[in-house]
């Protein structure tokens, strides 16, 4: 069983992503830690707890991290994609868990998770990046238990909270540079270029929904985020982002990666919180990090992926 | 006949440009005026100059303008791409021309020219944006003589100078953005996305080189930039961005548009010079200004007017 | 008689400046050109008229020229300070002007004034740098006509729009650094350190008011901008920052200044806009341009020579 | 006893600073972190643990934190004033210390020494903030343990490593912005302003050096320095800036304060790492955090009480 940690923002997709997590076969899932961003820092760590509760997951650890960005304030501009709680408004339709949150701040819980591990940890950041930069920089002698770092975020071809930006790294783009660009663990980066391509449509949501009770309660999660994904696909359907990556992290491989430098804007201008990578074919080879870009997937294959294990 | 001016830093594929305004039919090239950029202003003027003699129009008034950008230092970084003397070491082939510079700076002659044009002008802008930037903000009256303001520059998904940014725009961000973004005339963006899209190959310029004794001229200026090309395309060929703009000047509606808000990045990171186009599909309306973004084209039929038109 | 020019944004201190200019002695206005800034350019330019025909000079030429920075947008913010007609709202008791704006926009006022001096021109730019930026800028074959370059501007200890930035550089930074930093005529920087040192107080301005009709005019305009600095100053009093800036102009060497490198910051962050002036005492010699920047004088004498030849 | 912690990055001022700490009644010095900034982390480090060996304190625990800043790359530049190995080229002088570093990373011991005090600590930054704002950020529960932090650090009118900034808080503007705007922990800030004007000069440290081994110890760290500040100052001496924070630290009081909101410049154009403080008489009340600065102070009792002390 390979140990698995998820740092988080729930959020609808994110939702999803924990509860793939959970149910995913291979995998043990030893702890999960909650940031800001889709909403506050409270509703997204009782968010993380009820949709644990709904997976049967008393057991694992939470605790809940920053409640703000590494170094400037954050808008809060997603609160018309999830819901002013999170999830739909519907976040009152799940269990309420038995076990609370730990008793130690979220970077704290990293480590002890981190250092009590029988092998290297798969981390999945599926939020802001601020609870994986300030772990990182504050206790450097867990890198080497860091197996892969999958992070959600980032767009190479126009963003989604700003033109140039995602909305993850761009409430945070001190942290995500310092993770992305000045650390040394191994990053896959799923941006949503390709999030975007694995959009579940009308069918696989039903489909989700006719599994049973836990595939119910995550779709009757979705409606004003479905909502807003049908404005801005253009037909039903919605992109869970946060699975995706998810998705990767369980089943390495998945996705498809180019390996490439990448930066983050950390600028003040319209450019802020975007990720620039450095895709030019004939640019002179530096000794600039390179990090793993999931640019392509069988995309039929991912979806199938997704509904046969969050249906399980 | 339809009024022409274009603003250029020649270099190589700025040859083919001014070769095929001189050749375009219909369209009557009333002025050509320089800016710093590939090269340096002395020797880019003189290039106009001899390009212009090449294509046997002593007639067109030619002034220097800029030297350097709008508010901050350049550091030239394309001496490698068009070679020390901006025509891949192969400008002294040319013929000088009879008649030197104009007696006023770029900024004068521009206004004269659309003062005393008969009707509202197309102005190309094949460089960096310094001269037109100056005219528009400093003489706002000849706003209404400028028919259309054809711009080649900016990158949506991936720079060539720098991994953020394209050349012309990275050259002076500050004055692309006054043009694009804080300015009222109609602008059509070409940029190197479709340019690049446009590469010719060995045999088009085998069937120039073999027109005649001005396409042979300008098919020998491209040595050392279709080097650098083949490595960056990854086969024998040459991207001639200018040309792919001056075609769209002198045949409206060859390049297919979509108007979209943009803005450039003005910081001092890594995304300086980047153009920012916001093409979300859900986004709020705004106020914002739209420029006209070439994104497609018949490739063939680009490539085959290039050809008939220079080759003539 | 030495030619003088004025580049103006008036506001209540500018209309002191503009009247200094008329009546020092040795000098002589051949040309106004006005600027947005302390209020919009419609309403500056009819200041400047209003102003000068108190002071009983509708020969001088005026133009009116930039209505906003050269490349960012500007925020008004100065209308609490200059009243929303930039004169303690008393415009409408100054007499019109029976010559209005010259035909010409600034920039080419400024070059065909410049072009056809006898001798070198001293050039006072008292509000934004936008014109003078876009003048040295499209005209570099003025330069040799300008004899000096007085600035009012900049804040080296503390700013007055922001807590880093004076008024003038914060409403164009990119301006500013254009001619403070990249051009190479002689400059003497007459920042707010110094002006706000130079304040004059109620009896002052009972003198001025008991002179004559010009005199209690001027006063008049004072109202709302002396009550404004009252708090600011903590005392009765104000700061006519622009008529000191013209003082140094007609008497060269009244203020004492120093010769250093600065910059400005044209970022966009909490300084954006300040003067970065460097007063290291053992920085490394280098190459950059040094402007003289007016750091003290005998404050009396100043108040002295300002009364003297308003009150005339 | 206070309970007091010093995070430091010696450094030849900061070898005063720890010296006075060790020395000084009244305080209790708990613990000692270090941190990359005048040279390398290693070499803070051993200078560090000497520092502490030649003032007999072996029991003081001491942890490494950070190798460099937040969020980008550090630029080494105090090389030449505090020689190669942080202490004029002397640390070979100085006694090893027998307890080596602490078996945990800074931030971690900070933790359990604010967890374990029995009142609330004193932590004096001397060095860059990166720690600080990792602790802070990481670890909120420890701010009710820390009674005050004072901060050397910032310059009001003219750095030292720029012409903006001082070198502290430009080698980690993003850690100084954490500290000084986004928490609220009870913040003396102790600029360059006042800490040169507390420069010692010869006959002090002549009278340093005469008062037994330990002050000749110190005193023979300074040559390189003292070189440094007689061609900064015009005149023999030194300015010992972290020393005069850590003074304040155990005599609270020693320095002047005025409480004003400040920001630090995060940009990336010539005024990185500024402080910029609002001391605008007329500022608008805001809901902006205030820290207190120290602008002034008895400088000849601030000289007398760092001679006694680490005359001692």
């Amino acid at each position: 069983m390979s140990p698995l940690i998820i740092d988080t923002d729930p959020g609808v997709d994110d939702a999803f992503a924990l509860a793939l997590a959970c149910a995913a076969p291979g995998v043990d899932l030893i702890g999960v830690t909650t940031v800001f961003g889709n909403v506050g820092l409270a509703t997204t760590t009782r968010n993380a707890l009820r949709v644990l509760a709904l997976c049967g997951r008393d057991d694992v650890p939470v605790a809940a991290g920053a409640e703000r960005p590494l170094v400037h304030p954050h808008q809060h501009r997603a609160r018309h994609v999830h819901g002013t709680d999170g999830l739909s408004g519907r976040s009152g339709t799940l269990p309420e868990r038995a076990t609370g949150v730990a008793g130690v701040d979220a970077v704290s819980l990293l480590v002890s998770l981190l250092e009590s591990a029988p092998s290297p940890v798969t981390v999945v950041a599926i939020g802001p990046l601020t609870n994986i930069a300030l772990l990182l920089a504050a206790h450097p002698a867990v890198h080497g238990k860091i197996a892969r770092l999958v992070v959600m975020g980032g767009a190479l071809a126009g963003g989604n909270v700003t033109a140039a930006a995602e909305f993850n790294i761009w409430s945070d783009p001190e942290a995500a540079r310092r993770v992305l660009v000045e650390e040394s663990v191994p990053v896959t980066l799923v941006p949503m270029d390709l999030t975007t391509r694995c959009a579940v449509d009308g069918p696989w949501l039903d489909s989700l929904a006719a599994a049973g009770p836990r595939g119910a309660a995550l779709v009757s999660l979705t409606a004003a985020y479905r909502e807003h994904y049908a404005r801005s696909l253009g037909r039903d359907g919605m992109v869970i982002h946060d699975a995706v990556a998810v998705a990767e992290a369980v089943k390495p491989g998945l996705l498809h990666t180019t390996a490439m430098p990448v930066d983050v804007d950390c600028g003040f201008g319209p450019g802020r919180g975007g990720v620039i990578a450095d895709r030019r074919p004939a640019r002179q080879p530096d000794d600039r990090r390179e990090v793993d870009v999931a640019l392509s997937a069988d995309l039929d294959q991912v979806r199938a992926f997704l509904l046969s294990h969050l249906a399980d």
